[in-house]
Protein backbone atom coordinates (compact mmCIF):
# COMPACT_ATOMS: atom_id res chain seq x y z
CA UNK A 1 0.00 0.00 0.00
CA UNK A 2 1.02 3.76 -1.04
CA UNK A 3 0.16 5.97 2.12
CA UNK A 4 -1.73 9.38 0.38
CA UNK A 5 0.97 11.83 1.19
CA UNK A 6 3.59 9.25 -0.52
CA UNK A 7 1.06 9.37 -3.34
CA UNK A 8 1.11 12.92 -3.69
CA UNK A 9 4.45 13.12 -4.08
CA UNK A 10 4.41 9.98 -6.81
CA UNK A 11 1.80 11.88 -9.22
CA UNK A 12 3.82 15.30 -8.59
CA UNK A 13 7.14 13.38 -9.86
CA UNK A 14 5.36 11.40 -12.65
CA UNK A 15 3.49 14.58 -13.51
CA UNK A 16 6.61 16.77 -13.80
CA UNK A 17 8.33 13.49 -15.79
CA UNK A 18 5.40 13.62 -18.39
CA UNK A 19 5.58 17.34 -18.53
CA UNK A 20 8.90 17.54 -19.21
CA UNK A 21 8.24 15.05 -22.44
CA UNK A 22 5.73 16.87 -24.11
CA UNK A 23 7.14 20.19 -25.50
CA UNK A 24 10.41 18.37 -27.20
CA UNK A 25 7.45 15.85 -29.05
CA UNK A 26 6.40 19.12 -30.83
CA UNK A 27 7.75 19.92 -34.18
CA UNK A 28 9.24 23.44 -34.03
CA UNK A 29 10.96 23.77 -37.18
CA UNK A 30 9.05 24.51 -40.86
CA UNK A 31 5.66 25.29 -37.75
CA UNK A 32 4.61 28.47 -38.53
CA UNK A 33 4.81 30.12 -35.11
CA UNK A 34 1.30 31.21 -34.19
CA UNK A 35 0.07 26.94 -34.61
CA UNK A 36 2.90 26.10 -32.51
CA UNK A 37 2.17 28.69 -29.94
CA UNK A 38 -1.43 27.58 -30.24
CA UNK A 39 -0.83 23.84 -29.86
CA UNK A 40 1.68 24.16 -27.11
CA UNK A 41 -0.61 26.78 -24.99
CA UNK A 42 -3.32 23.66 -24.56
CA UNK A 43 -1.07 21.38 -24.20
CA UNK A 44 0.55 22.96 -21.72
CA UNK A 45 -2.30 24.31 -19.75
CA UNK A 46 -1.82 21.64 -16.82
CA UNK A 47 -4.53 19.16 -16.13
CA UNK A 48 -4.20 15.71 -14.06
CA UNK A 49 -1.84 14.27 -16.86
CA UNK A 50 -4.34 11.08 -15.96
CA UNK A 51 -3.91 9.49 -19.55
CA UNK A 52 -0.01 9.06 -19.96
CA UNK A 53 -0.16 8.08 -15.78
CA UNK A 54 -1.58 5.38 -16.55
CA UNK A 55 1.04 4.27 -19.10
CA UNK A 56 3.77 4.65 -16.46
CA UNK A 57 1.70 2.83 -14.30
CA UNK A 58 1.11 -0.10 -15.95
CA UNK A 59 5.12 -0.52 -17.14
CA UNK A 60 5.95 0.11 -13.32
CA UNK A 61 3.09 -2.81 -12.20
CA UNK A 62 4.62 -4.91 -14.51
CA UNK A 63 8.17 -4.06 -13.65
CA UNK A 64 9.41 -2.61 -16.79
CA UNK A 65 11.28 0.96 -17.25
CA UNK A 66 9.01 3.43 -17.62
CA UNK A 67 11.03 6.03 -20.39
CA UNK A 68 9.67 2.59 -22.73
CA UNK A 69 6.21 4.34 -22.55
CA UNK A 70 7.22 8.02 -22.81
CA UNK A 71 6.07 8.51 -26.93
CA UNK A 72 3.13 6.40 -26.14
CA UNK A 73 2.08 8.87 -22.75
CA UNK A 74 2.48 12.01 -24.79
CA UNK A 75 0.67 11.11 -27.70
CA UNK A 76 -2.50 10.49 -26.06
CA UNK A 77 -1.89 13.68 -23.85
CA UNK A 78 -1.83 15.29 -27.49
CA UNK A 79 -5.16 13.28 -28.56
CA UNK A 80 -6.59 14.25 -25.12
CA UNK A 81 -5.44 17.82 -25.15
CA UNK A 82 -6.84 18.06 -29.31
CA UNK A 83 -10.25 16.62 -28.18
CA UNK A 84 -10.57 19.65 -25.48
CA UNK A 85 -9.31 22.43 -27.94
CA UNK A 86 -12.36 20.94 -30.42
CA UNK A 87 -15.02 19.96 -28.07
CA UNK A 88 -14.57 23.92 -26.36
CA UNK A 89 -15.38 25.41 -29.87
CA UNK A 90 -18.78 27.93 -30.07
CA UNK A 91 -19.80 25.32 -32.55
CA UNK A 92 -19.57 22.18 -30.12
CA UNK A 93 -19.51 23.19 -26.33
CA UNK A 94 -19.20 27.13 -26.51
CA UNK A 95 -16.87 26.68 -23.44
CA UNK A 96 -14.62 30.10 -22.35
CA UNK A 97 -12.69 28.66 -19.79
CA UNK A 98 -10.74 25.22 -19.43
CA UNK A 99 -8.50 24.75 -16.49
CA UNK A 100 -8.60 28.30 -15.55
CA UNK A 101 -7.31 29.82 -18.39
CA UNK A 102 -9.27 30.81 -21.58
CA UNK A 103 -9.52 28.37 -24.36
CA UNK A 104 -7.43 27.92 -26.97
CA UNK A 105 -10.16 29.64 -29.74
CA UNK A 106 -10.85 32.26 -27.24
CA UNK A 107 -6.94 33.03 -27.26
CA UNK A 108 -5.58 32.15 -30.77
CA UNK A 109 -9.07 32.16 -33.00
CA UNK A 110 -11.47 29.57 -34.21
CA UNK A 111 -9.22 29.20 -37.25
CA UNK A 112 -6.23 28.55 -35.20
CA UNK A 113 -7.76 26.43 -32.84
CA UNK A 114 -9.24 23.99 -35.41
CA UNK A 115 -5.87 23.98 -36.82
CA UNK A 116 -3.94 23.02 -33.44
CA UNK A 117 -5.95 20.30 -32.48
CA UNK A 118 -6.16 18.86 -36.13
CA UNK A 119 -1.78 19.24 -35.85
CA UNK A 120 -1.69 17.57 -32.65
CA UNK A 121 -4.11 14.44 -33.68
CA UNK A 122 -1.94 14.12 -36.32
CA UNK A 123 1.50 14.32 -34.24
CA UNK A 124 -0.43 11.64 -32.13
CA UNK A 125 0.42 9.12 -34.65
CA UNK A 126 3.47 10.04 -35.93
CA UNK A 127 5.18 10.58 -32.74
CA UNK A 128 4.79 6.93 -32.08
CA UNK A 129 6.13 5.87 -34.89
CA UNK A 130 9.19 8.07 -34.80
CA UNK A 131 10.34 7.95 -31.36
CA UNK A 132 10.13 3.78 -31.44
CA UNK A 133 11.69 3.47 -34.47
CA UNK A 134 14.96 4.33 -32.73
CA UNK A 135 13.90 2.58 -29.45
CA UNK A 136 15.39 -1.11 -29.15
CA UNK A 137 13.43 -2.46 -26.67
CA UNK A 138 9.95 -1.47 -29.18
CA UNK A 139 9.49 -3.75 -32.43
CA UNK A 140 7.68 -2.35 -35.14
CA UNK A 141 4.85 -4.88 -34.71
CA UNK A 142 4.08 -3.05 -31.03
CA UNK A 143 4.28 0.19 -32.57
CA UNK A 144 1.98 -1.20 -34.91
CA UNK A 145 -0.21 -2.68 -32.63
CA UNK A 146 -0.27 0.38 -30.40
CA UNK A 147 -1.68 2.98 -33.33
CA UNK A 148 -4.05 0.28 -34.13
CA UNK A 149 -5.35 0.73 -30.71
CA UNK A 150 -5.07 4.06 -30.40
CA UNK A 151 -6.92 5.16 -33.18
CA UNK A 152 -9.91 2.43 -32.49
CA UNK A 153 -10.14 4.53 -29.39
CA UNK A 154 -9.90 7.79 -30.34
CA UNK A 155 -11.78 7.96 -33.42
CA UNK A 156 -15.74 7.07 -34.21
CA UNK A 157 -16.35 3.79 -32.86
CA UNK A 158 -14.56 5.50 -29.62
CA UNK A 159 -13.94 8.68 -28.26
CA UNK A 160 -15.25 11.02 -31.23
CA UNK A 161 -18.55 9.06 -31.38
CA UNK A 162 -18.73 9.40 -27.71
CA UNK A 163 -18.30 13.52 -28.34
CA UNK A 164 -20.71 12.62 -31.32
CA UNK A 165 -23.78 10.87 -29.05
CA UNK A 166 -23.51 13.50 -26.30
CA UNK A 167 -24.18 16.84 -28.36
CA UNK A 168 -26.77 14.69 -30.16
CA UNK A 169 -28.21 13.76 -26.57
CA UNK A 170 -28.54 17.33 -25.55
CA UNK A 171 -31.87 17.92 -27.15
CA UNK A 172 -32.91 14.48 -25.72
CA UNK A 173 -34.17 12.71 -22.77
CA UNK A 174 -31.36 10.12 -22.16
CA UNK A 175 -31.99 7.07 -20.45
CA UNK A 176 -28.84 5.37 -17.80
CA UNK A 177 -28.02 2.74 -20.99
CA UNK A 178 -27.47 6.30 -23.25
CA UNK A 179 -25.15 8.05 -20.93
CA UNK A 180 -23.16 5.15 -20.52
CA UNK A 181 -22.51 4.35 -23.73
CA UNK A 182 -21.55 8.50 -23.77
CA UNK A 183 -19.37 8.51 -20.88
CA UNK A 184 -18.02 4.66 -21.99
CA UNK A 185 -16.86 5.78 -25.33
CA UNK A 186 -16.26 9.75 -24.96
CA UNK A 187 -13.76 9.27 -21.67
CA UNK A 188 -13.27 5.29 -20.95
CA UNK A 189 -11.75 4.54 -24.49
CA UNK A 190 -8.90 6.86 -24.48
CA UNK A 191 -8.03 5.53 -20.60
CA UNK A 192 -8.37 2.07 -21.88
CA UNK A 193 -6.09 2.81 -24.55
CA UNK A 194 -3.84 4.21 -22.33
CA UNK A 195 -3.90 0.82 -20.30
CA UNK A 196 -3.62 -1.38 -22.95
CA UNK A 197 -0.89 0.68 -24.74
CA UNK A 198 0.76 0.29 -21.78
CA UNK A 199 0.04 -3.26 -21.22
CA UNK A 200 1.52 -4.04 -24.90
CA UNK A 201 4.80 -1.70 -24.24
CA UNK A 202 4.96 -4.33 -20.86
CA UNK A 203 4.58 -7.28 -22.78
CA UNK A 204 1.37 -8.22 -20.60
CA UNK A 205 -0.15 -11.69 -20.70
CA UNK A 206 -3.73 -12.18 -22.51
CA UNK A 207 -5.14 -12.37 -19.07
CA UNK A 208 -3.51 -9.19 -17.37
CA UNK A 209 -4.40 -7.17 -20.81
CA UNK A 210 -8.22 -8.43 -19.82
CA UNK A 211 -7.74 -7.38 -16.29
CA UNK A 212 -6.64 -4.44 -17.46
CA UNK A 213 -9.45 -3.37 -19.99
CA UNK A 214 -12.21 -3.95 -17.01
CA UNK A 215 -9.75 -1.53 -14.57
CA UNK A 216 -10.44 1.16 -17.30
CA UNK A 217 -13.79 0.18 -17.61
CA UNK A 218 -14.72 0.49 -14.40
CA UNK A 219 -12.48 3.57 -13.57
CA UNK A 220 -13.85 5.66 -16.88
CA UNK A 221 -17.26 5.30 -15.89
CA UNK A 222 -16.43 6.49 -12.09
CA UNK A 223 -13.95 9.30 -13.40
CA UNK A 224 -17.52 10.44 -15.58
CA UNK A 225 -19.90 9.76 -12.03
CA UNK A 226 -17.24 11.91 -9.82
CA UNK A 227 -17.20 14.44 -13.13
CA UNK A 228 -20.88 14.78 -12.55
CA UNK A 229 -21.45 14.82 -8.71
CA UNK A 230 -18.15 17.72 -9.29
CA UNK A 231 -20.71 19.53 -11.30
CA UNK A 232 -23.31 19.83 -8.26
CA UNK A 233 -20.77 20.01 -5.14
CA UNK A 234 -17.74 21.02 -6.88
CA UNK A 235 -16.32 24.07 -6.40
CA UNK A 236 -15.38 25.98 -9.32
CA UNK A 237 -12.17 28.46 -8.47
CA UNK A 238 -10.55 24.66 -7.45
CA UNK A 239 -12.40 23.14 -10.94
CA UNK A 240 -10.92 25.93 -13.06
CA UNK A 241 -14.67 26.15 -14.53
CA UNK A 242 -18.48 26.25 -14.02
CA UNK A 243 -20.18 24.27 -11.24
CA UNK A 244 -24.06 23.93 -11.82
CA UNK A 245 -23.95 24.69 -15.36
CA UNK A 246 -24.81 20.84 -16.14
CA UNK A 247 -28.31 21.38 -14.29
CA UNK A 248 -28.52 24.64 -15.72
CA UNK A 249 -28.54 23.04 -19.29
CA UNK A 250 -30.94 19.89 -18.02
CA UNK A 251 -27.99 18.18 -19.02
CA UNK A 252 -28.24 13.93 -18.56
CA UNK A 253 -26.47 13.02 -15.49
CA UNK A 254 -25.54 10.34 -13.25
CA UNK A 255 -27.11 12.60 -10.39
CA UNK A 256 -29.71 13.82 -12.45
CA UNK A 257 -31.31 10.28 -13.52
CA UNK A 258 -29.78 8.31 -10.35
CA UNK A 259 -29.94 10.67 -7.69
CA UNK A 260 -26.51 12.12 -5.54
CA UNK A 261 -26.34 9.46 -3.15
CA UNK A 262 -27.11 6.31 -5.51
CA UNK A 263 -24.30 8.16 -8.09
CA UNK A 264 -21.70 8.28 -5.07
CA UNK A 265 -22.29 4.29 -3.98
CA UNK A 266 -21.99 3.32 -7.47
CA UNK A 267 -18.67 5.55 -7.75
CA UNK A 268 -17.51 3.72 -4.95
CA UNK A 269 -18.45 0.08 -6.24
CA UNK A 270 -16.78 0.40 -9.44
CA UNK A 271 -13.69 1.74 -7.88
CA UNK A 272 -13.84 -1.70 -5.95
CA UNK A 273 -14.55 -3.71 -8.88
CA UNK A 274 -11.45 -1.70 -10.66
CA UNK A 275 -9.27 -2.96 -7.47
CA UNK A 276 -10.25 -6.39 -8.15
CA UNK A 277 -9.31 -6.12 -11.33
CA UNK A 278 -5.87 -5.57 -10.12
CA UNK A 279 -6.40 -8.31 -7.65
CA UNK A 280 -6.61 -10.70 -10.97
CA UNK A 281 -4.18 -9.98 -12.71
CA UNK A 282 -1.61 -10.06 -9.49
CA UNK A 283 -0.57 -6.06 -10.00
CA UNK A 284 -2.90 -4.56 -6.94
CA UNK A 285 0.29 -3.96 -5.14
CA UNK A 286 1.19 -1.06 -7.61
CA UNK A 287 0.64 2.65 -7.85
CA UNK A 288 -2.75 1.31 -9.75
CA UNK A 289 -4.83 0.96 -6.84
CA UNK A 290 -3.98 4.67 -5.55
CA UNK A 291 -4.88 5.54 -8.85
CA UNK A 292 -8.44 4.35 -8.76
CA UNK A 293 -9.41 6.04 -5.54
CA UNK A 294 -7.65 9.13 -7.03
CA UNK A 295 -9.82 9.13 -9.67
CA UNK A 296 -12.77 8.68 -6.76
CA UNK A 297 -11.36 11.57 -4.74
CA UNK A 298 -10.35 14.11 -6.85
CA UNK A 299 -11.69 17.45 -6.29
CA UNK A 300 -10.30 18.67 -9.84
CA UNK B 1 3.94 6.61 -74.13
CA UNK B 2 0.02 5.91 -73.62
CA UNK B 3 -2.54 7.75 -75.50
CA UNK B 4 -5.12 10.17 -74.37
CA UNK B 5 -8.00 8.33 -74.87
CA UNK B 6 -6.58 5.16 -73.05
CA UNK B 7 -4.94 7.26 -69.76
CA UNK B 8 -8.35 8.10 -69.79
CA UNK B 9 -10.20 4.72 -69.35
CA UNK B 10 -7.08 4.15 -67.11
CA UNK B 11 -8.23 7.24 -65.11
CA UNK B 12 -11.73 5.96 -65.04
CA UNK B 13 -10.61 2.33 -64.49
CA UNK B 14 -8.50 3.93 -61.51
CA UNK B 15 -10.91 5.76 -60.07
CA UNK B 16 -13.81 2.94 -59.73
CA UNK B 17 -10.92 0.78 -58.11
CA UNK B 18 -10.05 3.00 -55.38
CA UNK B 19 -13.63 3.83 -54.78
CA UNK B 20 -15.16 0.36 -54.00
CA UNK B 21 -12.50 0.09 -51.57
CA UNK B 22 -13.49 3.33 -49.44
CA UNK B 23 -16.49 2.83 -47.77
CA UNK B 24 -15.10 -0.72 -46.82
CA UNK B 25 -12.43 0.57 -44.48
CA UNK B 26 -14.69 3.00 -42.45
CA UNK B 27 -16.02 1.77 -38.89
CA UNK B 28 -19.59 1.35 -39.71
CA UNK B 29 -20.47 -1.08 -36.36
CA UNK B 30 -20.74 1.25 -32.75
CA UNK B 31 -20.60 4.68 -34.48
CA UNK B 32 -23.55 7.23 -34.18
CA UNK B 33 -25.19 7.32 -37.82
CA UNK B 34 -25.46 10.54 -38.55
CA UNK B 35 -21.14 10.82 -37.88
CA UNK B 36 -20.84 7.97 -40.30
CA UNK B 37 -23.17 9.65 -42.69
CA UNK B 38 -21.21 12.66 -42.37
CA UNK B 39 -17.98 11.07 -42.93
CA UNK B 40 -19.25 8.66 -45.54
CA UNK B 41 -20.78 11.98 -47.62
CA UNK B 42 -17.67 13.96 -47.72
CA UNK B 43 -15.73 10.83 -48.32
CA UNK B 44 -17.81 9.73 -51.36
CA UNK B 45 -18.28 13.19 -52.87
CA UNK B 46 -16.58 12.15 -56.31
CA UNK B 47 -12.79 13.81 -56.67
CA UNK B 48 -9.78 13.39 -58.73
CA UNK B 49 -8.53 10.84 -56.12
CA UNK B 50 -5.21 11.72 -57.36
CA UNK B 51 -3.89 10.96 -54.17
CA UNK B 52 -4.38 7.14 -54.37
CA UNK B 53 -4.20 7.26 -57.95
CA UNK B 54 0.07 8.09 -57.21
CA UNK B 55 0.45 5.65 -54.85
CA UNK B 56 -1.16 3.12 -57.09
CA UNK B 57 1.02 4.40 -60.36
CA UNK B 58 4.23 4.22 -58.20
CA UNK B 59 3.39 0.18 -57.92
CA UNK B 60 2.48 -0.44 -61.22
CA UNK B 61 5.83 1.67 -62.89
CA UNK B 62 7.89 -0.71 -60.08
CA UNK B 63 6.18 -3.84 -60.83
CA UNK B 64 4.42 -4.38 -57.99
CA UNK B 65 1.09 -5.03 -57.39
CA UNK B 66 -1.12 -2.23 -56.98
CA UNK B 67 -3.67 -4.13 -54.87
CA UNK B 68 -0.79 -3.57 -52.05
CA UNK B 69 -1.39 -0.12 -52.25
CA UNK B 70 -4.71 -0.19 -51.25
CA UNK B 71 -4.65 0.47 -47.61
CA UNK B 72 -2.35 3.61 -47.88
CA UNK B 73 -3.85 5.08 -51.04
CA UNK B 74 -7.52 5.00 -48.81
CA UNK B 75 -5.97 6.31 -46.46
CA UNK B 76 -4.58 9.73 -48.07
CA UNK B 77 -7.84 10.04 -49.68
CA UNK B 78 -9.03 10.30 -45.84
CA UNK B 79 -6.71 13.15 -44.61
CA UNK B 80 -7.60 14.89 -47.78
CA UNK B 81 -11.67 14.48 -47.04
CA UNK B 82 -11.03 15.72 -43.95
CA UNK B 83 -9.08 18.59 -44.67
CA UNK B 84 -11.65 19.73 -47.49
CA UNK B 85 -14.16 19.40 -44.67
CA UNK B 86 -12.43 21.23 -42.08
CA UNK B 87 -11.18 23.81 -44.53
CA UNK B 88 -14.41 24.52 -45.78
CA UNK B 89 -15.85 25.41 -42.16
CA UNK B 90 -16.94 28.93 -41.42
CA UNK B 91 -14.38 29.47 -39.40
CA UNK B 92 -12.20 28.91 -42.25
CA UNK B 93 -12.74 29.22 -45.92
CA UNK B 94 -16.43 29.12 -45.67
CA UNK B 95 -17.60 27.78 -48.35
CA UNK B 96 -21.27 26.74 -49.28
CA UNK B 97 -20.38 24.51 -52.04
CA UNK B 98 -17.66 21.17 -52.90
CA UNK B 99 -17.49 19.61 -56.01
CA UNK B 100 -20.93 21.01 -56.66
CA UNK B 101 -22.39 19.79 -53.69
CA UNK B 102 -23.32 21.26 -50.64
CA UNK B 103 -20.48 21.22 -48.30
CA UNK B 104 -20.26 18.86 -45.14
CA UNK B 105 -21.30 21.26 -42.72
CA UNK B 106 -23.91 22.60 -44.48
CA UNK B 107 -25.39 19.49 -44.87
CA UNK B 108 -25.04 18.00 -41.25
CA UNK B 109 -24.21 21.22 -38.97
CA UNK B 110 -20.53 22.19 -37.78
CA UNK B 111 -20.21 20.37 -35.04
CA UNK B 112 -20.57 16.96 -36.81
CA UNK B 113 -18.44 18.23 -39.73
CA UNK B 114 -15.55 19.07 -37.43
CA UNK B 115 -15.91 15.66 -35.75
CA UNK B 116 -16.22 13.41 -39.05
CA UNK B 117 -12.78 15.26 -39.61
CA UNK B 118 -11.44 14.29 -36.72
CA UNK B 119 -12.53 10.56 -37.36
CA UNK B 120 -11.56 10.58 -40.26
CA UNK B 121 -7.90 11.76 -40.24
CA UNK B 122 -7.53 9.13 -36.78
CA UNK B 123 -9.21 6.18 -39.10
CA UNK B 124 -6.85 7.09 -41.69
CA UNK B 125 -3.86 6.09 -39.33
CA UNK B 126 -5.45 3.28 -37.70
CA UNK B 127 -6.65 1.74 -41.17
CA UNK B 128 -2.67 1.70 -42.25
CA UNK B 129 -2.09 -0.15 -39.14
CA UNK B 130 -5.18 -2.57 -38.90
CA UNK B 131 -4.82 -3.06 -42.55
CA UNK B 132 -1.05 -4.00 -42.96
CA UNK B 133 -1.17 -5.88 -39.96
CA UNK B 134 -2.71 -8.79 -41.86
CA UNK B 135 -0.33 -8.54 -45.51
CA UNK B 136 2.10 -10.91 -45.86
CA UNK B 137 3.95 -8.54 -48.06
CA UNK B 138 4.07 -5.40 -46.19
CA UNK B 139 6.42 -5.61 -42.41
CA UNK B 140 5.93 -3.76 -39.38
CA UNK B 141 8.72 -1.59 -40.10
CA UNK B 142 7.27 -0.60 -43.64
CA UNK B 143 3.82 0.36 -41.86
CA UNK B 144 5.90 2.10 -39.31
CA UNK B 145 7.32 4.05 -41.86
CA UNK B 146 4.16 4.92 -44.18
CA UNK B 147 2.51 5.84 -40.93
CA UNK B 148 5.91 8.49 -40.14
CA UNK B 149 5.93 9.53 -43.59
CA UNK B 150 1.86 10.36 -43.53
CA UNK B 151 2.26 11.85 -40.24
CA UNK B 152 5.10 14.15 -40.94
CA UNK B 153 3.63 15.45 -44.38
CA UNK B 154 -0.37 15.93 -43.20
CA UNK B 155 0.42 17.64 -40.05
CA UNK B 156 2.10 20.78 -38.40
CA UNK B 157 4.96 21.02 -40.66
CA UNK B 158 3.25 19.84 -43.76
CA UNK B 159 -0.44 20.26 -45.12
CA UNK B 160 -2.06 21.61 -41.79
CA UNK B 161 0.73 24.16 -41.76
CA UNK B 162 0.15 25.24 -45.39
CA UNK B 163 -3.54 25.93 -44.46
CA UNK B 164 -2.22 27.96 -41.45
CA UNK B 165 -0.02 29.99 -43.45
CA UNK B 166 -2.48 30.23 -45.87
CA UNK B 167 -5.34 32.08 -43.47
CA UNK B 168 -2.86 33.96 -42.08
CA UNK B 169 -1.59 35.34 -45.57
CA UNK B 170 -5.04 35.94 -46.60
CA UNK B 171 -4.55 39.53 -44.72
CA UNK B 172 -1.19 40.11 -46.11
CA UNK B 173 0.64 40.88 -49.24
CA UNK B 174 2.35 38.03 -50.24
CA UNK B 175 5.58 37.25 -52.32
CA UNK B 176 6.35 34.71 -54.23
CA UNK B 177 8.26 32.30 -51.92
CA UNK B 178 5.55 33.05 -49.15
CA UNK B 179 3.27 31.59 -51.85
CA UNK B 180 4.96 28.93 -53.20
CA UNK B 181 5.71 27.98 -49.19
CA UNK B 182 1.88 27.75 -48.91
CA UNK B 183 1.34 25.50 -52.26
CA UNK B 184 4.27 23.40 -51.62
CA UNK B 185 2.92 22.52 -47.58
CA UNK B 186 -0.87 23.11 -48.57
CA UNK B 187 -0.90 21.29 -51.45
CA UNK B 188 2.58 19.50 -52.03
CA UNK B 189 3.02 17.33 -49.02
CA UNK B 190 0.28 15.03 -49.31
CA UNK B 191 1.10 14.52 -53.01
CA UNK B 192 4.80 13.76 -52.05
CA UNK B 193 3.48 11.30 -49.09
CA UNK B 194 1.14 9.41 -51.49
CA UNK B 195 4.42 9.00 -54.40
CA UNK B 196 7.03 8.50 -51.34
CA UNK B 197 4.32 5.88 -49.50
CA UNK B 198 4.01 4.22 -52.70
CA UNK B 199 8.25 3.86 -53.11
CA UNK B 200 8.44 2.03 -49.67
CA UNK B 201 5.51 -0.16 -50.29
CA UNK B 202 7.50 -0.83 -53.66
CA UNK B 203 10.88 -1.34 -52.25
CA UNK B 204 12.30 1.66 -54.03
CA UNK B 205 15.86 2.40 -54.14
CA UNK B 206 17.13 5.53 -52.91
CA UNK B 207 17.86 7.01 -55.68
CA UNK B 208 14.14 6.07 -56.68
CA UNK B 209 13.04 8.10 -53.68
CA UNK B 210 14.43 10.53 -54.66
CA UNK B 211 13.31 11.27 -58.00
CA UNK B 212 9.66 10.60 -56.49
CA UNK B 213 9.86 13.50 -54.05
CA UNK B 214 11.15 16.06 -56.78
CA UNK B 215 8.33 14.63 -59.13
CA UNK B 216 5.94 15.16 -56.00
CA UNK B 217 7.37 18.74 -55.76
CA UNK B 218 6.80 19.71 -59.04
CA UNK B 219 3.50 18.68 -59.78
CA UNK B 220 2.67 20.23 -56.50
CA UNK B 221 3.51 23.14 -57.50
CA UNK B 222 2.04 22.71 -60.95
CA UNK B 223 -1.33 21.45 -59.45
CA UNK B 224 -1.46 24.58 -57.52
CA UNK B 225 -0.83 26.94 -60.19
CA UNK B 226 -3.81 25.44 -62.57
CA UNK B 227 -5.89 25.27 -59.98
CA UNK B 228 -5.28 29.62 -60.12
CA UNK B 229 -5.36 29.74 -63.80
CA UNK B 230 -8.79 28.01 -63.72
CA UNK B 231 -10.00 30.19 -60.97
CA UNK B 232 -9.01 32.51 -63.29
CA UNK B 233 -10.25 31.07 -66.80
CA UNK B 234 -12.08 28.05 -65.40
CA UNK B 235 -16.09 26.88 -65.59
CA UNK B 236 -17.71 27.32 -62.59
CA UNK B 237 -19.98 24.57 -64.01
CA UNK B 238 -17.26 22.11 -64.41
CA UNK B 239 -15.33 23.03 -62.08
CA UNK B 240 -18.39 22.61 -59.27
CA UNK B 241 -17.41 26.13 -57.08
CA UNK B 242 -17.44 29.43 -58.26
CA UNK B 243 -14.53 31.15 -60.45
CA UNK B 244 -13.11 34.99 -60.45
CA UNK B 245 -13.03 34.40 -56.26
CA UNK B 246 -9.74 34.89 -55.50
CA UNK B 247 -9.36 38.09 -57.58
CA UNK B 248 -12.70 39.29 -55.63
CA UNK B 249 -10.97 38.46 -52.67
CA UNK B 250 -7.75 39.93 -53.56
CA UNK B 251 -5.95 36.94 -52.98
CA UNK B 252 -2.44 36.39 -53.93
CA UNK B 253 -2.54 33.76 -56.58
CA UNK B 254 0.67 32.72 -59.03
CA UNK B 255 -1.93 34.68 -61.88
CA UNK B 256 -1.86 37.97 -59.39
CA UNK B 257 1.64 37.74 -58.70
CA UNK B 258 3.41 36.62 -62.47
CA UNK B 259 0.58 37.42 -64.54
CA UNK B 260 -1.00 34.72 -66.69
CA UNK B 261 1.00 34.23 -69.32
CA UNK B 262 4.26 33.73 -66.87
CA UNK B 263 2.15 31.57 -64.94
CA UNK B 264 1.60 29.14 -67.71
CA UNK B 265 4.73 29.14 -68.65
CA UNK B 266 6.12 28.11 -65.42
CA UNK B 267 3.36 25.46 -65.27
CA UNK B 268 4.90 24.19 -68.81
CA UNK B 269 8.55 23.85 -67.22
CA UNK B 270 7.54 22.35 -63.77
CA UNK B 271 5.95 19.27 -65.43
CA UNK B 272 8.88 19.21 -68.03
CA UNK B 273 10.83 18.59 -64.42
CA UNK B 274 8.72 16.06 -63.18
CA UNK B 275 8.63 14.21 -66.17
CA UNK B 276 12.91 14.81 -66.11
CA UNK B 277 12.85 13.33 -62.45
CA UNK B 278 10.79 10.19 -63.78
CA UNK B 279 13.29 9.36 -66.58
CA UNK B 280 16.27 10.17 -63.88
CA UNK B 281 14.74 6.54 -62.16
CA UNK B 282 14.40 4.89 -65.21
CA UNK B 283 9.82 5.02 -64.57
CA UNK B 284 9.32 7.53 -67.46
CA UNK B 285 7.28 5.21 -69.40
CA UNK B 286 4.20 4.85 -66.35
CA UNK B 287 1.10 6.21 -66.09
CA UNK B 288 3.01 8.63 -63.45
CA UNK B 289 3.92 10.43 -67.05
CA UNK B 290 0.61 11.46 -68.32
CA UNK B 291 -0.66 11.87 -64.92
CA UNK B 292 2.00 14.92 -64.52
CA UNK B 293 0.14 15.65 -67.84
CA UNK B 294 -3.26 15.34 -66.59
CA UNK B 295 -2.05 17.66 -63.66
CA UNK B 296 -1.54 20.94 -66.13
CA UNK B 297 -4.44 20.09 -68.42
CA UNK B 298 -6.64 19.15 -66.28
CA UNK B 299 -10.43 21.53 -66.23
CA UNK B 300 -11.67 21.32 -62.83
Amino acid sequence: MIAVDTFQTYLQNKIAYIEENLIPALEKQGVPSSLYESMKYSLMAGGKRLRPMLVLAVLEALDKPIERGIPFAVALEMIHTYSLIHDDLPAMDDDDLRRGKPTNHKVYGEATAILAGDALLTRAFSHIAEAYQVHSDVSPATIVGLIAELGKRAGAKGMVGGQMADIEGETKQLNLEQLEFIHQHKTGDLLIAALRGGGYLAEASEAQMDALTRYGVCIGLAFQIQDDILNVEGDAAELGKAVGSDADRQKATYPSLLGLAESKARLVSLIEEAKKALVDAGIEHSALSPLADYVRNRNK
